[in-house]
């Protein structure tokens, strides 16, 4: 086998091993992540998972980064073939709340805060980055929205504020009052929002 | 000892229990609850601990009950000396937001909801019956400030739904970005809210 090959075949594990063990950390959370239980569902042994993350810290990293792409790739990234301003915005909830779906309302992004708000470390800064990308995103999309004068001048930072808090609810309820209602919920409180602060 | 007394030192105890396990929800979760844990920060036997509680899931639930009525009174029962309409509507958000300060957002109550979503049991149907509280308390302040007159005629479900994502949102943010911040931006958007929506 050239190193060539030996390579890509070991990232090719280590994308497995991340995609199993995002699927588990949807259900348990970052925190519920073993290394021993994953090593069995890949049907490797705890050395050879080792072998490809140092530490379960650095497991848990790979799998919050795979899921930060994910969602760009689900959400922000689609949403920039709109034109920009309200149309944009409105395609980043919509995205949003397919994500929300698709997740089936267990969204490692979302549990990751609540994971890590209160302990100092990597993950929380990774955790605090994201959000604060994920906020910017919308920021940006608000302030787009103001200069095609779409919406009303105001402060962006709000804005992004009370349409990260729509996608929240969402998710939020989604799970426990079915998701029909919840997204039709969320839907309605965009339309409304956008009335609202319309130019 | 009197049966009388030995009840009451009895519940005496089983307060106490609650009391630690509550503190230590708030950081581990519900489902982070050991009783061997718990018994040895209370200075018991864990077979003490069971005597009060005939399973994880008796204190667990006994947990999310204590942190509803905690809720309820830090946030609903004030709020009724409120007038009806607005001024009601208005101080439950701002005891909600005096909620989240006083729990440094780690809020028991939230993070059960990503616990429990998506494991059917007593747990989540408690959860879900919590939730429910919560929406129809905030509905009936919505229903009652259109009866005044405050608030113009609406769907009160979608009006609950959205009052409740800037609570959820005002949690969310705290922790990782600073309470001040994250309550300044939840005050306005009910001041927003309240002008986009009144009679």
């Amino acid at each position: 086998m050239s190193s060539l090959t030996a390579t890509s075949k070991g990232a090719a594990t280590r994308d497995a091993i991340i995609e199993r063990a995002y699927e588990s950390a949807r259900f348990t959370g970052l925190e519920g992540l073993s290394i021993g239980t994953l090593a069995q569902a890949v049907g490797m042994s705890k050395s050879g998972v080792f072998a490809h993350f140092g530490s379960r810290e650095d497991l848990q990293r790979a799998v919050l980064e795979s899921a930060a792409i994910r969602f760009g790739n689900a959400v922000l990234i689609p949403a920039l073939a709109e034109p920009r301003g309200l149309p944009r915005l409105r395609a980043i909830m919509r995205l949003w709340f397919d994500w929300v779906h698709a997740q089936a309302g267990s969204c490692v992004l979302v549990a990751s805060v609540n994971e890590y708000d209160d302990r100092p470390g990597a993950l929380r800064d990774m955790v605090m980055q994201q959000e604060q990308t994920w906020h910017d995103a919308l920021r940006r999309a608000a302030q787009l929205a103001i200069d095609e004068g779409h919406l009303r001048a105001g402060d962006v930072d709000q804005y992004a504020f009370e349409l990260y808090s729509i996608a929240l609810a969402v998710n939020h309820k989604s799970s426990l009052f079915g998701e029909a209602q919840s997204r039709r919920h969320g839907e309605q409180a965009v339309d409304r929002w956008c009335a609202a602060n319309s130019a």
